[in-house]
């Protein structure tokens, strides 16, 4: 049976990445989140703090477990006997961008599939740098984050 | 166990629709092919002729039945107990048109997920149209549908 | 102070539509909801239904009346005294088709300007052509449409 | 040295054309306009009114030659010993519909190059179809086509 | 009666950006061009700067104020009692942005809409940073941005 | 006779350059590959490196030859007497960037025109910075990249 990856940066998670992994967890049997830790970005949040804020938000769903990763995403799918990559599509350029990984990952690693579910159209605009980029100058991301997420956003930017 | 629903007008089934097809066996215990008898275009091939040529061309996966629909497909995949919707995405028009559909159906059968697989850069320039407009003017389709689809193409324009 | 034109075939007007008309009532001093009655296209509503569903589902806005017309939108504009088209803008695919038409427009009266709003995200999915489609087969459309349109489908679509 | 073909329906032809055709002529020795007359279609000027018209625009550029054909693009190409085919692209949708194409011909033919110029941006909104139906309705499409085309135009919708 | 904002960074300011705001001033009483003062990027002019040359290049139009800000642009539009965001639209991946501002400036500040107008194709090419690149080298960009810009761009770079 | 410019930061090639510099050989008597010396970016390999690595992969084409640039392109084109810039499209984000320069490149230099060839669907994923992030984290591009390019980024990313 089908072993699926939802991948990201989750810096932090949104509400439109939570949507992700509840379809891909009704889908699947087993759905690793996979938290990638990459040296080359500044991240607003750690990893352990970006995996704290993700378990808590999806605390209800069963079968699914969070991990990190770093390196390649096709060899993390291999180490961990993954078989589809879960990603969720907003816009068109959304869309070049992930056919394009998707065509590499595919060609580095011949049995590893991709998919695409679309983002609702109400989390559509949503994004982890717009939602930072709001929260930096004082506005509220209530209702577009969980609330773990809003909690930690507000610490963050507070005097 | 998610069950999917691969719909489609397969007039006639190409090489990238069964390279979809063969993908969505991969993912998930069980997949129906639905093929559209949408009354108000007029088909190159009956009903009968593309369940048959999908058939030769599919035989060899053991989880794939074929059923022929008409009306709507959210009713169709209820009908049958199918949760999830598998299309192939070329270009970014099909994306456009196949976020609108997926949303309209989520509007109509709230439990009812569309996924997309990307297709294979090989295939990305094939669609039914485009085949049988080569073909009608005696060009060769050989290796972009099936040899079965191809021979019937042959004798369909054949004096 | 400018006076703006909303127009469109709405066959039948969704929910979209008004959205787009409301919108344009708040920013302009007087609107024109303006009817297209294009003879090449085989309707589903005559404009006279159209323009009575539009009423009906307008009623509640002061500075909106509704018109029909033929022939070239920048002379329907030039004749009304309306210096301002607004238009709503669902997706890349409309997007380019409206620029096309507004830049040709600009070309045949050098005064008449386009502009363009963003369809709220729980209706961009939502266009006449697949409302028609989801009523034709049953499907309904609450929600998606203005009561009295919803109504009216379901007459047209019955027995 | 690479000799060129320039293909459309040119129905009828405008200035977006003739730029087209202008720069084909100046990057390569030879260049074949070739006028689909494909039978599907119903266009508003016959074949060889297209060809008059294409006629007179291009009558200062030698190294152009005008050419009637039916069939499949890439059987025209070989025929006549042209190597590359040049295609204007105006807006995105030109180019995912013109990418499909031209790998279709590839495949078809893998001598058979297609390259794309840019439409100037002053043309990037003008189509054959959108002339018409401004022509149709009285507008005037004098600056947005060869002045043949638009004495034609009048003539073909006046009373 | 609406009162609009043209936001941008104006870094420097170009005659697309002039464009926009000159239509924007025949649609609305009172305009209010907004510069962001964004202390994440490093520009090349300062914010008194690009004052002064907006200052200059609207000089002719009478209801349009300059203003900077900084934070978020619902707060800013707030404040000064705008209702309507006024943007430039050029190709399609403006528009994707665009619209996902809009949608999140719209969660943010229900009564603020944003709407969209098109460049004209003569300046589709333009961007400040387009500009500033052909700048550096020593390009002339005379006639794709006003005199005064031109000059100070000149001398930036001089030496 | 044409002369044609492929310019680029080739940093490094991959087979998708290879392939357009191939077909600009056959389409035009001469052809400059021009590798950009961008101060403003850190590149992986020297521009010696990038010159080394392109002249052994080409080594089979005769009427092509390698030149370093800095500065701006049309003055690079005009100093060589080259009169098109040929260049590769793989997807619609492509087209818009490209699009955007060639109009600017038009508009400052305007007997320089620029054509597009699309890429191969069998490399239209590749990119630079997508292959550099594949090889950084071990992974293979052997079949992506010319083999003296893979050998050079094995001992690049070497311990």
């Amino acid at each position: 049976m089908a072993r699926a990856l939802c991948p990201g940066s989750f810096d932090p998670p949104t509400n439109g990445h939570i949507n992700v992994i509840e379809r891909a967890a009704r889908l699947f049997d087993h759905v690793v989140v996979g938290i990638l830790a990459n040296p080359g970005k500044e991240p607003l949040f750690t990893v352990e703090e970006r995996e704290e804020m993700l378990a808590e938000a999806i605390a209800h769903i069963d079968n699914v477990e969070i991990e990190t990763f770093s390196g390649l995403l096709v060899d993390f799918a291999t180490e961990r006997d993954l078989s589809v990559i879960v990603k969720g599509l907003r816009a068109v350029s959304d869309f070049e961008y992930e056919l394009q990984m998707a065509q590499m990952n595919a060609a580095l690693s011949p049995g590893l599939d991709t998919i695409f579910v679309t983002t609702m159209p109400s989390w559509a605009f949503l994004s982890s740098s717009l939602v930072k980029q709001v929260a930096r100058y004082g506005g509220s991301v209530d209702g577009l984050v969980p609330p773990g997420v809003s909690k930690a956003l507000k610490e963050r930017f507070a005097g």
